[in-house]
């Protein structure tokens, strides 16, 4: 089975309290695992990202959507665990084989293989300046779906509610996939923002709801251009962040014709590009 | 000149005492800048990352430290802006080219080039999962510079106290270096926290600094693996973060013998790796 989410380790804790006697405690805290995972393409490396173990085909599947390579549950035929042990031969579940569907264009990998994206890192593989924006397949601009003003504000809330992995690490953000009634579809967590939201992404690719209309994205972080490209990709109309937006992504909200939310927190919000989609 | 750090923007506000009347207000805010830097290296295009504009040749050679490219001064021959202009035909100031010095290896860039790193992605560039470990040219383990406690706990307040753009935008995260002593040696700002670190490193490298014994990197916002590797290839003995780290860190830190601390709010903090340079 694929690694576990969280791993307990020894901790030294200095306290102002024990400051007094110099001394400091210790004892064993749960932190949130990040390990690298390999994905492969066609047969050859595509990208290795580092994430946080569990719901890997969701991160692959969903990594593929945000680079513009797949955008619907059948241009992707299968995924599998390919072989790669670590010193001790165990299998470390940390290298995935993605196979594309017959017709389905492989992405240019003379020009975008071999990438290593961090725990935070979005969008990775492009060669210009020019190809950092994806072509989106899927069109967020015309989905009139409206949201309560108070449900959006009350998202966050809603988000936190869910965090399994939070709760025990601190250490994880997470993706929040709600319909317009406020349903939680899907949540996932991991060290790297990017990922949950790939994860949820994936999620819906496999389970064939992409594109997501009628849906909103609430993400723990800021709203960065990547995690905006991300939305639109897979068809989300309304990405809400609890921090702050970057110049970028209020550029691509209002250019993509995505309802923008930032600064999500106590009852207050900010919207950028198609704020038309909030109802009072 | 360089593009600016902040820019102001139209935004709508909805506050919960306006919900009863369905009203919002429309006022112009600031945000962080977010924009590609595309580093081209030996002629050709190496990395093209999200990042806010401001420092972009410290931020290039940082990025060189943190991929093993160069570790000394000397190494790094010139860096210029390219030349790459918007629509309009304005020099954009997006492009940097860097001159490694004679005798100094280029990375593999059959493996490693044409590289997209978000605004929050680390060290990038690399093909498989065993390379993502980085040779470091510099050591940690012997550094015997001792940090009072004191102080330990009270660098997010330090770092928190001159952070320029922070305060305008709430979007940004920021990397400040001190010497045992707690002056503040550089402190820079930007939408990716990895740019953050390599601004600071970058910094630090062209002004003859790396290895940077004797220092210690407090950063805004979580420990990661790649903030981990960053500090020891810059020859940091000790990385201090508000929040979590990932279990890929404290694992690098207790091999490297770094000294990596967590969780440091409100005169609290946890340590783990080479915990032995903190005194009481």
């Amino acid at each position: 089975m694929p690694g576990r989410r969280t791993r307990r380790t020894r901790v030294e804790r200095f306290d102002p309290e024990s400051s007094g006697t110099g001394g400091s405690t210790v004892r064993e805290d749960a932190l949130a695992v990040e390990e690298p995972l390999e994905v492969r393409l066609g047969g050859s490396p595509y990208v290795v990202t580092m994430r946080t173990p569990g719901d890997d085909f969701d991160l692959v599947a969903g990594f593929l959507v945000s680079e513009g390579v797949v955008w619907s549950a059948d241009q992707l035929a299968a995924m599998r665990y390919c072989a790669g042990t670590d010193e001790q031969g165990r299998q470390t579940f940390n290298v995935v084989e993605a196979v594309l569907a017959p017709g389905v264009a492989l992405p240019d990998t003379s020009l975008e293989r071999h990438v290593y994206t961090s725990s935070s890192c979005g969008i990775c593989g492009t060669a210009s300046i020019e190809a950092v924006h994806k072509v989106a397949h899927t069109a967020v601009a015309d989905d009139d779906t409206m949201f309560k003003r108070e449900l959006v504000a009350d998202l966050p809330d809603r988000l936190r509610e869910h965090q399994a992995v939070f709760d025990r690490t601190g250490g994880v953000h997470a993706a929040g996939l709600f319909d317009a009634g406020g349903e939680l579809l899907c949540l996932r967590e991991d060290v790297g923002r990017h990922n949950a939201v790939d994860k949820v992404v994936g999620w819906a690719l496999r389970d064939g709801r992409v594109p997501l209309r009628g849906t909103v994205l609430q993400v723990s972080g800021r709203a960065s251009f990547e995690l905006a490209q991300k939305a639109h990709l897979a068809g989300i109309p309304m990405l809400s962040a609890v921090s702050a937006p970057s110049s970028l992504a209020v550029e691509h909200a209002a250019s993509a014709g995505l309802t923008l939310v930032a600064f999500n927190r106590d009852g207050h919000f900010n919207a950028y590009g198609a704020t038309h989609r909030i109802a009072s």
